[in-house]
């Protein structure tokens, strides 16, 4: 048995609109910025969370990319949950170390990642038998 | 003074894989879909609710459109909002009869809406003076 669900949006942003982008995002949603800056190796930064302990982060992706919205999937075993989603009609687009990226059976982009925010998960993961 | 939040996570998706994308991510998000089916004039469809009263759901947009997700900003004045995203790079694409369609300062499509869901929205709207 384990446990997964909606964890976090991602706002994806190339690093050339990325930073207006960010300010935009912040401010509309009454955040502050964390003081580090997303980098190569870790591009992602942090919001205010979305009320149920939702993480909403943004994201600095390649140049030349297109800006969008993503979805995690956080789970306590990544394994199992990639077996879930895949017998369900998702794709594995590419394994990273610790997550994946992946396709909906309509080609859209999300990811299956270990759990980001443990209080929040425990009190609304739904377990899978 | 007006209110808003981040209220509403669309997964859009064009007709041609509507329906299997929309079957997986009920399946995945563990609900049950509704027993309407999107129309031309009504094309949502609406998700179990994500934590805190974030409302997850299903659109199906014109043939040939890319999948993606989208945010929508719900709020109980959205004009006062219109005002106060553009203020804050956003430029509106579209005006339809309640809502707009519009960009952020990157290029990222969102929308701004009138309250979808009044108790999750009195619970976690942020004022704005």
């Amino acid at each position: 048995m384990h446990r997964s669900r909606i964890g976090v949006v991602l706002i994806d942003h190339p690093g050339e609109s990325y930073e207006v982008a960010a300010e935009f995002w912040a401010a509309a949603h009454a955040s502050p910025r964390p003081d580090k800056c997303p980098t190569a190796e870790s591009p992602y930064e942090e919001l205010r969370h979305l009320p149920g302990g939702v993480e909403l982060a943004l994201q600095r992706t390649g140049p030349g990319t297109p800006p969008r919205v993503h979805l995690d999937i956080e789970t306590d075993d990544v394994e199992a949950e990639l077996a879930r989603v895949t017998a369900l009609g998702a794709t594995i687009v590419e394994r990273r170390e610790s997550h994946a990226i992946l396709q909906d059976p309509g080609g859209l982009l999300f990811c299956v990642v270990p759990v980001q925010n443990p209080d929040a998960f425990e009190a609304s993961a739904t377990s899978w038998p």
